[in-house]
């Protein structure tokens, strides 16, 4: 099905004025795995996958300072590949046309990390940035997320913080990953009143699976003033929906590897409640209905959501990313009513955000 | 055990600079059942559950524009009897002993109300208080609050109509019931910012079986700079928790009249799901440590939480009434402990609020 | 078409919360035409076409201080109408169920009036609403417009006298007629920074004949943070779009009436332009697609954009109000391939409002 | 006429507290055309035209990024042009005594310019900016304007980014070119809500034949608080005001090169709608009153208009850049009484920017 690289569309991402590709690549859990690959090999392999989404259209590339084993070289690898890849096509890989985006909250110090080396205060903020930004071999990302609340650090000095980052042009715009509605709109009008930069997007977990959030929660989000753009991760719910679990693990799958335990036992869960059942379901319609697999069923089924802006690939091998980009023709295809016949088999649709307690018929 | 009134705790609600009985007396659900009593005999029964609670030290009656059948009733016989009980004695009945309460949104006309008689235009908050005085005999409520979220009108416009409902004098200060905390942060910062007045509590349902949005959501809301307070509703669980339904529907219960099917359906899910049996331990548990009531433990755990400040008392019976009072008591001999244990009955207690995403040995 | 009264369908009026009927009636031109008619015979003819109308589901009744002969009249009439008609049916019309609204600027003094009797000083507004309301024997409106800019009165003066009348409860929000789209936006902003009231709508002239002010300048304030409503007079074009002017003017309209010289020489330059022509055209499409009358089809297509929120009718006559009613299942079938063909006849789609100098392929 | 080099006169720009001289130097359509000219040869052409306009005491010169072919040419032309006069005359070219903007809309990749690398987001801001100072080769421009509105970048978005980069000094104020009223309104605002730099110019096109917007329109925005300034493009509209399309277009003129098509086009329609004819007859009346040239008598003509700061002169010849500069005697010498009879001429005089709908005899 996607044989031939499908046109790219966008959406603009919250009230950035960017344009952010309806998918994007993101370097969680890969390639930053010290111990299983030679450094240029690992290289190498975030090269083939970030040219390969590039040429399909793709403009932005989601990192973090956490991510990669030990944590930073998610970072580094990918501004090595970036800066090889300049060499070879500076035009389609000049800084202007790229989206990057980092994340702050967890260091790259892992288990050594001492109190202050997480979190959101401003001294993490501003050490966590600039070792970010050496380790991509830039000047400036693009975005920037708080990747959690942090508990011990009022919303108020975080949003200065982010603020100035943000003038100081080491990134364009700042976000959240995984706040509370709550959390977004007190930040958003801290920001008003103290005549500071709001945040802009979210970067929450969503997929068939997993929807609340999503779904109910954030929705006042995505309308004005907030109008939240989102960066979705775990659109394939961990691999399940990849429907290669349905037969139990395979053996070069991310849940074969030391350190995905919780992954397996996740897959346990998922036997029990019946979700295997319902991947189950899902392939045969995506067959039925699109001849594609459930995988691009998910994927497109995510960017349905106009409160999507861009769904997170996380592969690692340009197979499979191929494979996800096909979710693209798919989305063109997809009506009101496959989306209603999904809904039948997921049966989790979340009741609508408000509720109807002063109906009336509008036209 | 409540042979002697007990004496009577206050808390402050909110911001407002009020102290409220933590129990108080609501008016939902009772007496103005126009069609099962006659006008005085009706008038009279809440005039004995008045007295009873006023003398136990209960300073916080309340009410809404939508409470009684017809809709209005509920306001209409407290107003009667409240002038009627200030005859009695005009030093205990003085107005400014007294914290009157309504909530606006579903208006007085019932089914007939047209599309602009429900919800949170400045018309319907306007005409809505201005109804409610009258019905209630009165020239100001203390507490006004939104009954629900009103997704036709934008909180601005609602924040703007509060304020100016209490700057009118009609009101001492305004709240919000069941709102979400996202909604309620958005009022505060709205209010904060146009020099308005903003939301100081909430009348959330709240009880032993129904905890998520109390104890994890409102959450913040608890905190500076918000300092929302609570006045609680079904703080029995619709009956569940006074074990009366253990044994099936009695016929004296609200289940057994017309127009509470949805609390027999519910009865089902209790059965099904467990409830009847965590009742069961929680009346076994409730003898032994304090040889009172299971609504006793129910209504003494609501206020053991400090973000409860008041538990607003349905009984339309004196005897009910006088049983519920001495929840005091046990409030007294509490102890964490008890919570506690409380909790492994319960099994139900919402992970804390904040993931420790970054966890500090503090002290 | 219309011979069964239609359903009524609703919008929510930009932020105020009211849900207003899609078809309003208006008392521009009517009945204040002392000279012409006996008093109760005036009144009788306005209760006519007010039953109707509610009959039908309008819910919205617009005047304004200076309408009727001499000004003033279409006020009292109006006021009148509706006292004899809360005594036939006191639930119909009581006054929660009805938004009504008046206009100030043009005093009811008509050309007595001094300079300080015309315009939007707080004196103007403080003794017209006084003197509409007395009119119109009521306590309050539901809307004010302020029927024109006054080149003479700040703004900030304006708002702050209109949001102290809102304040006051003589009105629940306030709006503005024939105001640019700057100074309306210059409004909101000065209501927002000083804690003021925003105008929250808007009366300007839409028809298929004049779309540049609707559907370009003030395209910007139908979204967020103005989000402004429209209750829009002439949807036929001063008659225009009724075609009755398709072979001169008959005898018993109002441009055969002393006062109406600028309606013949209107007519005249439709002559000239080939509006005529184009009416023409309209009268077959509408026979031909819906087998409805030209101003039926006139009608819905102002309906048909969402940007409007209510069509102000301005019929003297029961049948001709019956006939204007009739728009709404016209409207009910119109697709957007409709809108295309009568853009065609009409070669008057104004360019949108943003030049597209920055093309992205949104989906 | 301009034999003698005229004086020059100032006019201060909005609130930004810098004096422009009334005629500035634009660099649109000129130079930076690679492949019509060897370097050098450009940079002399441009070398000339400033040094005669310096010495006239001309303090402004306007450029943008998109100026030039391609796109940058005409920053980088200009950059190395005032680089190598002021190796000739450090005095006279020295960087304090000039006004220097840039324009950020379109980037410099022409049409390689991918999604992100136009509009007004802060990433383009941010970006377009460094690159702007680097081909100019200075720290810092003058002002800046946000060249056109971008329909996908919120105001708040472009408000926040064009403060930090005045903040920054990269710039010294900034502005916009051909916003609406509207749109710079609610800049303003925006702006002054939270505590940033208001937009303090607006470049708009304005000529004879051209005057609706400029006079109309923007009419509220010359007055406080706003305080627009203006620096004008297109003064000789295209060419037609210098009169030299009188008798068909000259085979050195820009209507002959390729990429002018819409000129040519435009000159049809000129000749179609009667402004060949008018232009005759302000060549008649220049030189009847004036003995001067219509381009002359074109320009004095927009600074007799207080509104007008500055005009853009863009000449890329000596001779016809020292003919525009004899606008300035031409200036001197005109009267309301000129100006009535240009009125009539031209016949586009537009009304009043507010219906006198409140006429009062003021004195």
């Amino acid at each position: 099905m996607a044989a031939e690289a499908p046109k790219m569309y966008y959406r603009m991402l919250g009230n950035t004025g960017l344009a952010v590709s309806v998918l994007s690549y993101g370097f969680w859990a890969t390639f930053g795995v010290k111990d299983t690959l030679r450094e240029q090999d690992g290289i190498n392999m975030a090269k083939d996958c970030l040219r390969l989404a590039r040429k399909a259209g793709v403009n932005c590339f989601d990192n973090a300072e956490v991510y990669g084993n030990p944590s930073g070289e998610a970072e580094r690898i990918m501004g090595e590949a970036l800066a090889q890849l300049r060499q070879e096509d500076a035009q389609l890989w000049r800084r202007s046309a790229l989206v990057i985006t980092t994340k702050l909250f967890w260091c790259a110090q892992g288990d050594e990390g001492t109190v202050n080396e997480k979190g959101l205060s401003r001294k993490h903020i501003n050490e966590g940035i600039d070792a970010s930004l050496k380790r991509l071999q830039l000047d400036y990302v693009d975005l920037v997320f708080c990747h959690r609340p942090d508990a011990h650090t009022p919303t108020e000095t975080v949003v200065q913080a982010m603020t100035d980052l943000v003038r100081s042009g080491k990134a364009t715009a700042w976000g959240t990953s995984e706040w509370s509605a709550q959390q977004i709109t007190e930040a958003y009008f801290i920001a008003q009143r103290g005549g500071m930069i709001a945040p802009a997007f979210e970067q929450p977990q969503y997929n068939m699976m997993h929807r609340e959030r999503f779904e109910k929660e954030y929705f006042p989000l995505y309308r004005q003033p907030y109008n939240i753009g989102t960066t979705i991760w775990s659109p394939l719910a961990s691999g399940l929906l990849t429907g290669k679990y349905k037969d139990g693990i395979p053996e070069d799958s991310r849940l074969a590897q030391k350190g995905y335990e919780w992954l397996v036992k996740k897959l346990d869960a998922w036997k029990e409640d019946g979700s295997l059942d319902k991947v189950q379901k899902l392939a045969d319609f995506a067959e039925k209905e699109f001849q594609c697999s459930t995988s691009q069923l998910a994927l497109a089924w995510c960017l349905k959501n106009k409160n999507v802006t861009t769904v997170l690939l996380g592969a690692t091998k340009t197979e499979q990313l191929e494979e996800n980009l096909g979710a693209l023709p798919v989305l063109l295809k997809m009506t009101d009513d496959h989306m209603d016949k999904i809904d039948e088999i997921l049966g989790n649709k979340p009741e609508p955000w408000l509720n109807q307690q002063r109906p009336i018929d509008l036209i």
